[in-house]
């Protein structure tokens, strides 16, 4: 079964198609990307998959103006007689759509009906950037594959197993029931992938594996496990909350900005802005990428050094923390583009926690991963291992799974 | 020598007179509080302790139209011919005074001069509310006890030995630099008295003591200990942030704020009472005394079993995380309110986490106590010891320290 993944932004579309369910199970026929829709200098990048391992690239710079032509590109681009890898777009039996916000309606995947997308603009308000444009791809979709299964995967629901204890804030119970205000965590299709490899790889049964997921991008969140079932994450009701990200904050004294109002005057869409897009590293010390972090650091420079521990010592706290709500720990697992490639982050975030069992290897842990990689000391009670994240394979696997 | 304690509220001064340095270290001659001043219910509530353990109690309904005349006739209780404990005011050597916000500019207590007053004046906008009503204290002293030193004695001193990856937010580093956005943390005094009496009692050297004490009453903190110096706490740059409190959200996704203010409309004064006054057990449930949050529980009330299992839940994550930032635990000290008579509180904080060498013995645990109680079980290899808290004498002791 071909199997169509779409991860639709507000000025892009990712897609990456994939033979599901046969021998051939996750084998990627095509890949690519079509940016800056909407403006003068869009783009369609594709790649056809070939069987040798090698990929053909192919760019076309037609405009783009809008949702609607950037996939009618795309699905042209994949049944090109040329270019393409399907003679027609019927042999797609289904597309699988990453949405970011399913709030406490959506636990599962779902096959999209009028009733789900009506349940997904209903959680706008959630996730306002997001899920507009999730629903731009579906519509879409419905409309120029009408034969194909759509099947919604959703970013918070692997977190919807949490207890009211971890998903609850401790505020007017009102705000919950009214407004929807609680933690829903986000990364879900990642850390539910990663926790899946790791227990296999840990040899536990996935049902009563207990592990804490690292998911360390420029977005970064933790997961806690408890018999492969999520019990927490540090991402909150937004992206903003938990460990320090590139461009933000993480966990902070919320009552700074009622502080700042009064001290600055700097209004509400002036703190969201600051806390989102200018915090985390970038506030710290000027960088938002680790890669240029490290090099200021290396070069001597103070706030590059406090920024890199600021860094660890959060993921240490975290760690501990869902250490001791887990009981039991099987395995930590790193992933992501810091978590896969960074392993001064990986050893320094888990450093001086042999009291709790966990030591990492110093030249295990050495190098950037693109394979899963044990990086603990045979010494260490819990297993340590960088395991790649696929959100793309999760969504394509977890459309498989709805549609059988 | 003698000290007089004091606390000076907006509208109260609380007091406590001890004897110092001699055979009788630590002896409380008398104590009281003037309370509901600038009220017409004015009252001044005496008590003289009397060597054989009773106390004798004493209150006055005169008009208390300001600090001037409270401290007026607290000063004239304590050398009351027939109520008194002194025969002049001149006897009291020295006033020491809780000063809740001394920035980044006082790590110990200190000898008030006008430069002294002028700093704490300086860090009003950091606690808007206390250092005003703590500085009219000290005011008034001055006038009325000319020739008794004065030492201030600050509930953030304690913390100052945090590192930089503790106590910065990962926010714009402008902010620290002009604005003194920081972690500041408070109940420092109490920390310091309870860290001290714990390393006491576990037979290590406080220097080297590494601990985790939990002041736990309507306001809570937690600090982590590494050999006799702070390393973390739970409060941030203001009292909200943290443990889950009376009123008091504790920690919680920022940007929850800026949600709520696009939905209802809430403003950020609204905010702020919301988060500070309106939340925490109360928010949940309804109820900010535990007391009542048990009864309710008891009774079946939903919400009030949740308002208990989130508030061991959160104190169980900070306990975890303290353990992996201190490298090696000797013990963990309960203390304050609730943390000395809330024997469900200290058991639900720490179940389940005999994996990490926590092991409460539950009768050990059983009831309130007002003297140190070890209460962990013989196999636990970290001692956990309820602590009862002490700041008006910890606060005598460092103001005689500080003049010795």
């Amino acid at each position: 079964m071909k199997i169509l993944v779409l991860n639709s932004g507000s000025s892009s579309i990712k897609f990456k198609l994939y033979e599901m369910g046969s021998a051939e199970e996750g084998k990627v026929l095509a890949s690519g990307l079509a940016e800056r829709i909407g403006e003068a200098t869009s783009t369609l990048k594709y790649k056809r998959h070939e069987p040798n391992g090698q990929e053909t690239a192919r760019s076309w710079n037609d405009p783009l103006p809008d949702h609607d032509t950037g996939l009618k590109m795309i699905i042209e681009a994949l049944a090109d007689p040329e270019a393409g890898v399907v003679a027609s777009t019927d042999e797609i039996a289904a597309a699988g759509h990453r949405v970011v916000h399913g709030g406490e309606a959506f636990s599962a995947p779902t096959v999209v009906n009028d009733d789900v997308v009506a349940a997904i603009k209903q959680h706008i308000p959630l996730a306002p950037l997001h899920n507009p444009a999730n629903l731009d791809g579906i519509r879409v979709a419905r409309q120029l594959m009408p034969k194909a299964s759509q099947v919604a995967v959703f970013d918070t629901a692997f977190h919807q197993t949490m207890p009211p204890e971890a998903y609850m804030y401790a505020m007017p119970y009102e705000l919950y029931k009214e407004q929807g205000v609680r933690k829903y965590g986000f990364h879900g299709t990642s850390h539910k992938y990663v926790a899946r490899q790791t227990a296999r790889l840990a040899g536990v049964p996935y049902d009563q594996a207990n592990l804490i997921t690292a998911h360390l991008g420029n977005g970064a969140s933790m997961a806690a496990i408890k018999n492969g079932r999520c019990i927490d994450t540090s991402l909150g009701m937004t992206p903003l909350a938990g460990l320090i990200m590139g461009t933000r904050t993480g966990d902070f004294d919320p009552a700074i900005l009622f502080y700042l109002n009064r001290q600055t005057g700097m209004t509400l869409d002036e703190m969201d802005e600051l806390v989102n897009k200018k915090s985390g590293l970038k506030g710290i010390c000027g960088h938002n990428d680790l890669r240029d972090v490290h090099k200021e650091a290396e070069a001597g420079n103070e706030r590059a050094k406090l920024a890199l521990s600021m860094l660890a010592y959060r993921n240490k706290k975290f760690f501990g923390s869902y250490f001791a709500a887990l009981g039991r720990l099987d395995a930590i697992a790193f992933t992501a583009g810091v978590g896969e490639n960074d392993d001064w982050v990986r050893a320094a975030s888990l450093a001086d926690m042999d009291h709790l069992g966990i030591v990492v290897d110093p030249k295990r842990n050495e190098g950037r991963f693109s394979e899963p990689t044990l990086i603990s000391a045979d010494s260490s009670a819990v297993q340590v291992w960088v395991v790649p994240t696929d959100e793309e394979y999760e969504i394509a696997r977890e459309t498989f799974e709805v549609l059988s």
